[in-house]
């Protein structure tokens, strides 16, 4: 994904691949903008592009400045505004060497395009009304996502589920500030407002929808990036081992994430069509040594940032000694304590010392031989029991978005602020502020109040070509 | 590149992505066979395939199994024959994630789609005489092409201008057969034939047009693969510097190649149209260590494979000790001698010691500074001099595919026997069987005669998807 920083979203012609980069069978270059038809006509021979209709398929040869044929190609052509971006669209499919698709896009340049920045197609679809801001970022999130959740929340976000709850959400506010406004209005004349209990209703209520948005953000999080799991123990105890059985049933999806922080090394894998990361950690155990004391300020970084732990716990050992300090970190996280080496010896001791030490309520136990793989399937269930997730199927909106999470939140602050100055008696003007704070926020994440600076910040995650 | 083995080249449905691997804004899966609109059509929710006029795009959903939407694509149809392969195709453009690349082809395949092997598309297109043999070959070559010399060469196979020449050079020999069964048909008679010779002078020039072909495979070879150039020298004398010198005026198409032997490391880049594959050599000295005299077999083997050799010295030493060694493995190369650090000493004992050692004609010598990267481009120009490639755009077949040239030089081989038993007198009857040999050799190119063996090898060793 590249990074290129837009800088002129002007009604020029661009140009750019839109396959994925590198070598294959075919690769797709995509032109957009009012003389597309005309730069690729230049660099065509075949049927003219002028004789074409719109939403058809043409073979032919694609020629460079010297009208030397670079390749033989099928030409798709979309005629404005029945196209992605809503401008005319060409798109040459052309055999896939690196070098062919070079040249292509150098005879385009040279015919009048320019190179297309990083998301400038979808930020010119969002430009002509082909699809709000959040529709937009949500066909990065659709090309991002690696499991079903996660494409399964993006694809409702692309086709506007979210769009449609943030317009009804607008409508409920504009709605209070024509009420607000009435009661302006007539503030001269000191009318009494048999219906303020029911604009404090409306407060409540829109503030409880903002809030479910904003609060579903932890999930959609998860969704998106990977439900952050932690594996924790001290030395020995078989995490890695643990570690490597989890990954073992779906090596296909595996990947392994070098961390930025040396020694830390994150595997992520599709349990139940979510993605899974899991943070393997330096083994905890009582230590003089610096180098060893910064591993396990390490690990106590790892746990913070996880939202399940699996404490792993040797039987053989079944020492428990610093149980109270991950006990400690553990604090508001889903914990698994895991008795591993079932193999080798029983649990009975191991459990009795986890009796002796009163875990939190809602921890489970379970015994395994992370070696012998037995008992992972029922581990692997509960560690998806443990999520938690919400049922993507349900098509109920989840928020996954960080710029959306903020704006809500601000949007909540300032709804809250007008719930409370419904309470105390605030002016009708006051509120109106809150209100109008509240709604442009909203408009943020939809992209109806926004700035070139958002903007360029959001395509700019963008793979160049889309 | 894949390169999974045929199996089976049946009628049923195939399907594969044919955009190159990895995340990218589209993705492209082509489906081709007899059932390709009905299969397509059980996972498309859109206007009815049936409906659709070949060469049209359509935009529409894809859906699972349990008619959950994957996708929103955009579906092109091309219907029998008028398609790559021949057969129906329908090709979708999806988005460019992982993920739903996968689950596409996973539900086509529920759908009763079969994964396509390496290069099925193109076996097809083969084998329903939409192209033959050398153009289905001259597919996966423009697809590796990595330079204008070699994308051009490979056009022309494809475009089937070789082809052309083969079925000329076969047309030919037929007349050839002709002329010697007409001599068996009169043998009876005693029959003085009056053309015997002109069948000569038809002979040597069949011999001729083949060995001109293959003969060009040594150049082919070079275009295809990249002009080998050997960088030697003694230990110190600039070469690493050098080598980066040479590179550093088209980074962009630099790739380093670590080769299997260790030390060994080759690097390419485009001059002038062509690639050459620079190999950089460990530094030759007098030694006894036994691991330095493997590195210095290792640079007299990088020598045998190279057709042009930069012998570098270092004009702040003079130092030509090992010269004879040098030369003696330089027989047969192209050798330009390198007079390296003139920013440090002139080259006049340098070029003292050059003229005591009696170069091979035709060797060329230039005084450079690689550090200060002075006459670089003067050297620059003198490699591809050295290289004298036959001028691709001349349009002259020139053969790069090591099958096509075992194939001429065994055709060749045939009609050398033919010419030496004309001159002896050899039976007509033998004659012909010698004849007919080069005829077989000649097919197996443009596969009118072929193996189920010789295909499977030839296709495996294209990417998947095409």
């Amino acid at each position: 994904m590249n990074t290129i920083e837009l800088t002129d979203i002007g009604n020029d012609t661009i140009c750019a691949v839109s396959t994925p980069q590198g070598r294959g069978g075919i690769a797709v270059i995509r032109v957009s903008g009012p003389q597309a038809l005309d730069i690729v006509g230049q660099r065509w021979q075949g049927k003219p592009l002028a004789d074409m209709k719109t939403h058809t398929v043409h073979l032919g040869h694609i020629v460079d400045t010297n009208g030397d044929m670079l390749d033989q190609a099928v030409l798709t052509i979309y005629r404005a505004p029945n196209s992605f971006t809503g401008e005319d669209v060409v798109e040459l499919a052309c055999h896939g060497s690196t070098w062919i698709q070079q040249q292509v896009i150098q005879t385009l340049i040279d015919a009048g395009c320019r190179h297309a920045t990083a998301g400038e197609f979808t930020r010119r679809a969002f430009a002509n009304g082909r699809m709000d801001l959040s529709q937009a970022e949500a066909v990065a999130d659709v090309i991002e996502a690696q499991s079903r959740a996660a494409h399964h929340v993006a694809m409702n976000q692309m086709r506007g589920r979210y769009s449609d709850e943030l317009k009804a959400l607008r409508d409920k506010l504009l709605h209070f500030t024509a009420l607000i406004e009435l009661e302006l209005d007539f503030s001269e004349e000191d009318v009494t407002f048999a219906d303020r209990s029911e604009v404090t209703t409306l407060a409540r209520g829109i503030h409880a929808l903002i809030s479910r948005l904003a609060d579903s953000y932890r999930d959609g999080n998860a969704i998106r990036n990977g439900m952050p799991v932690a594996i924790v123990g001290q030395t020995n105890a078989g995490k890695s081992t643990l570690l490597n059985a989890l990954l073992r049933d779906d090596r296909a999806l595996v990947s392994n994430i070098h961390g930025t922080t040396r020694d830390t090394i994150e595997d992520t894998v599709v349990m139940g069509g979510t993605l899974y990361r899991f943070i393997d950690t330096a083994g905890i155990r009582q230590s003089s040594d610096a180098v060893e004391q910064m591993g396990i300020m390490r690990t106590w970084q790892a746990i913070d940032k996880a939202n399940i732990v699996l404490w792993v716990v040797d039987v053989t050992s079944a020492d428990t000694s610093m149980a109270h300090s991950i006990l400690d970190h553990c604090k508001g996280k889903a914990l698994i304590v895991i008795l591993n080496k079932t193999d080798l010896d029983d649990d009975v001791a191991a459990r009795s010392e986890l009796n002796d030490l009163h875990l939190p309520e809602g921890t489970t136990v379970v015994a395994i031989s992370a070696k012998r793989e037995s008992d992972i399937e029922a581990l692997r269930d509960l560690i998806v029991k443990n999520a938690a997730l919400p049922d993507v199927e349900s098509d109920a909106v989840i928020v996954t978005n960080a710029r959306h999470y903020q704006a809500l939140t601000r949007a909540r602050d300032a709804i809250a602020r007008a719930i409370s100055g419904l309470d105390s008696g605030l002016s009708g003007d006051l509120l109106d502020q809150d209100i109008r704070e509240c709604l442009h926020w909203l408009g943020e994440i939809t992209g109806e109040i926004t700035t070139d600076n958002i903007l360029g910040e959001i395509f700019s995650h963008f793979c160049v070509g889309k």
